[in-house]
């Protein structure tokens, strides 16, 4: 354990050191730097590809025996032409983005020759858990480099052969840089995660992606800040004023158009008034799709008899706990909207949670009284995702309440810090603004995009 | 302990729903609360004075047998008519700062129909503890309700039959709006502080105020995000080439000026160059002025005989670890600055660290290279305020990496949510954009300052 402490405070203070060695660096250099990754990994492709089948041979037992699912085995290789060609594009896109920091968000004179000037910068170290996805160790070194923080990187055991030649490439292309190699490390056992998360002292933020469990157990754990989501429990609530054909494909959509993602709906609310009305039909247009209902009496009650009974089962409190990641979907009736923004916010996970609805005022009552990070009109929880609110790329999904919430783009990897600078002959002191009759501070706005200095 | 911990839910509870409840509140009626409350505690001045003396006569006891400074005695007190003004414009004055929430930070028309609102909200509940000023007490439940935020609030124990009266006088005018008067509640022991850290269930943020230990305590406790500065531990670094009038003024009042606040001067770092130039004189300078120093031997040796030899003392390596807090200083020599550099980025507590410096290339390097939530050239690092910032006010001052950094005014007591809605007939599926030849979202860039809904 102690061995095992030490290596980790090891890697941490060298992340550090990293990281404060960059900020004299000029921000180009990031992007220069994500075009000398891009080419190495290009040159090296054969290794690289060699490195995946050695992956995907280990986790073919895996996926016959049943304890790898054949989606993460299909994400889990790099074999295809276009998925490479994806990997590199990632790594340009990522360049071709504003840097995000070095931007000035708020500026004031406050005397004559005494300026302030608040400037968006790197948060520092982070240490992001992530999935087995070989590409995800290039994309988020990229979007780490690309906003100037060092990063700690754990990939999905699954990947191990192909992150591994991956990240000493991204290490070796930046040694040719004025980076040090160790701005992005990677690391790959589980204790050496929890040997890292008491290294409060060099990381700064931890980013755990993946299951709900994962997230939790690292909260547990460390007392750096964490962001990230446990959960993806979205809701869908049907209002009074609902319309058929929309509903229905908002419905569905939510629900089938990927199953195993975090902002896929798991909760139906349907107005009581819906029950002999819209939900009848709606429900067997569900059942034809093949979702699973999981149903309360009354809902349960109101679906006409059909030929998918096997698709019917009545529902539990913890039914609406859960997150099914399948075509399952948890049905229960309100009585009222405000009942249904009463039953989102004690149970969704804040992701994200939609209405359907005709009515102007719920549409204002239900952005207003819900409290999650994506409340939605009219439109599948689908779209809760930063490419599709055109960040360009995403780092993970935030459903906390400070920081950054929602998709997290390369803005959420920065903070800022405030830069004050006196030009007058003696410098300024704050004991000028507090003698009788002395200076008062003037609060003048500046308006300026960059600090002069 | 269990009753405890119920009663502890109990209160985080109310505040949740008094929150939720509060979100379809129109914000002006945020200010309308204020001044209801502000004109309660005017009317009820004779009351909240009476219970302020007894405090008072509480407090002198332990005043006559040190247990506590004049100051905190001082600033317990609101007999002076000019402090009750004061604590009641606190109150007009938050009222007449602009709405921090419901701005649009981010708008995109995704598709014809589809458009995205970042809209900024309060973050929800939050507990602050805070020192024995009864005036914290008005002035953070002003700020809370003026940015919509549900608030808990534990004031010391030597204010506690004037924050007592306080308290239920800010309920007493809540329950005349639509406001729960729950909406701000007050606890008086930390037996419930302890209680309520392990509430994150109803509770979104904690803001200690207070000394170190505290703060760490309470991080210690909590798996809430904490928001807020355990040390103070600022530095001057004296470059190369500093000039002598300058930098006598700005160590001198960045010390002196008010050496118990958090953004004093601890530790001074002299470029060795200037150890048998300006050190020597400037060293008298502030012995002169009752600055006690702890030197290491270089700076030791390069003062001149003098009068104050009982102001001189050897430093060790936990003197520059210390937040002296009084008219002490800590004083070291560096061989550049990157060596100073280096020294304040690991010693550092990152509140605000500044450079005496005339050297053009050294402010960059300066202020790029020093990780702190206040980085300044040539002024003193009391400037590190929210008030001197322009933000009228101040909530704390945070030296996390992540949310709020330095000063934090309203607007660090506010998240977002994104808002998305579709106007299309059929509303909006995702599938709609993944089909071969589908639509394609077009991230056009929307100008807007409130959602249209």
């Amino acid at each position: 354990m102690s061995s095992s402490l030490t290596a980790a405070e090891t890697i941490a203070r060298a992340a550090r050191e990293a990281y404060e060695a960059s900020q004299l660096l000029d921000p180009q250099e990031r992007d220069l730097a994500l075009f000398k990754i891009r080419d190495l990994l290009l040159e090296r492709k054969q290794e690289i590809l060699e490195a995946n089948q050695k992956d995907l041979d280990a986790a073919q037992p895996l996926v016959a025996s049943g304890k790898l699912s054949s989606s993460l085995f299909s994400r889990l290789s790099l074999q295809s032409p276009s998925k490479f060609d994806t990997l590199l594009t990632g790594i340009t896109d990522v360049a071709a983005l504003p840097c995000p920091t070095d931007q000035v968000t708020y500026a004031r004179e406050l005397d004559e020759d005494l300026e302030l000037y608040r400037v968006t910068c790197p948060i520092g170290v982070l240490l992001v858990i992530f999935e087995a996805r070989p590409e995800v160790v290039v994309n988020i070194a990229a979007l780490a480099l690309k906003s100037g923080n060092a990063a700690i990187l754990k990939p999905g055991r699954e990947s191990a052969h192909t992150t591994s030649i991956l990240s000493s490439l991204i290490q070796q292309a930046l040694s040719s840089t004025p980076f040090p190699s160790t701005f992005i490390q990677t690391v790959s056992t589980r204790d050496e995660i929890s040997a890292l998360l008491s290294q409060d002292r060099y990381i700064d933020l931890v980013m755990p992606r993946g299951g709900a469990a994962l997230v939790r157990s690292i909260k547990d754990q460390t007392k750096i800040p964490v962001m990230g989501h446990a959960d993806g429990l979205c809701h869908l609530y049907l209002d009074e004023s609902a319309v058929k054909e929309k509903a229905e494909r908002i419905v569905v959509d939510s629900k089938l158009n990927y199953p195993a993602a975090c902002n896929s709906l798991e909760t139906l609310l349907v107005h009581s008034s819906l029950l002999s009305t819209l939900w009848p039909s709606l429900s067997l247009h569900l059942l034809a799709n093949n979702i699973t209902l999981i149903c309360d009496p009354p809902t349960l009650s109101s679906i006409p008899s059909n030929s998918s009974p096997h698709l019917l089962l009545a529902s539990t409190p913890e039914t609406y706990h859960t997150e099914h990641l399948s075509p399952t979907l948890s049905v229960m009736v309100v009585g009222s909207l405000s009942e249904a923004i009463k039953h989102i916010n004690s149970h969704s996970s804040h992701h994200t949670d939609t209405i359907v609805t005709e009515d102007e005022k719920n549409v204002s009552v239900f952005t207003k009284g819900v409290d999650s990070a994506g409340v939605f009109v009219n439109a599948s929880t689908r779209f809760s995702d930063g490419f599709r609110y055109g960040f360009g790329t995403e780092v993970g999904i935030s459903t906390g309440k400070t920081h950054a919430r929602g998709p997290v783009g390369l803005d959420g990897l920065c903070i800022y810090k405030y830069l004050v600078r006196s030009k007058a002959e003696g410098g300024h002191t704050a004991g000028e603004f507090q003698q009788e009759g002395g200076k008062k501070l003037v609060h003048k706005v500046i308006e300026a995009t960059k600090a002069p200095f």
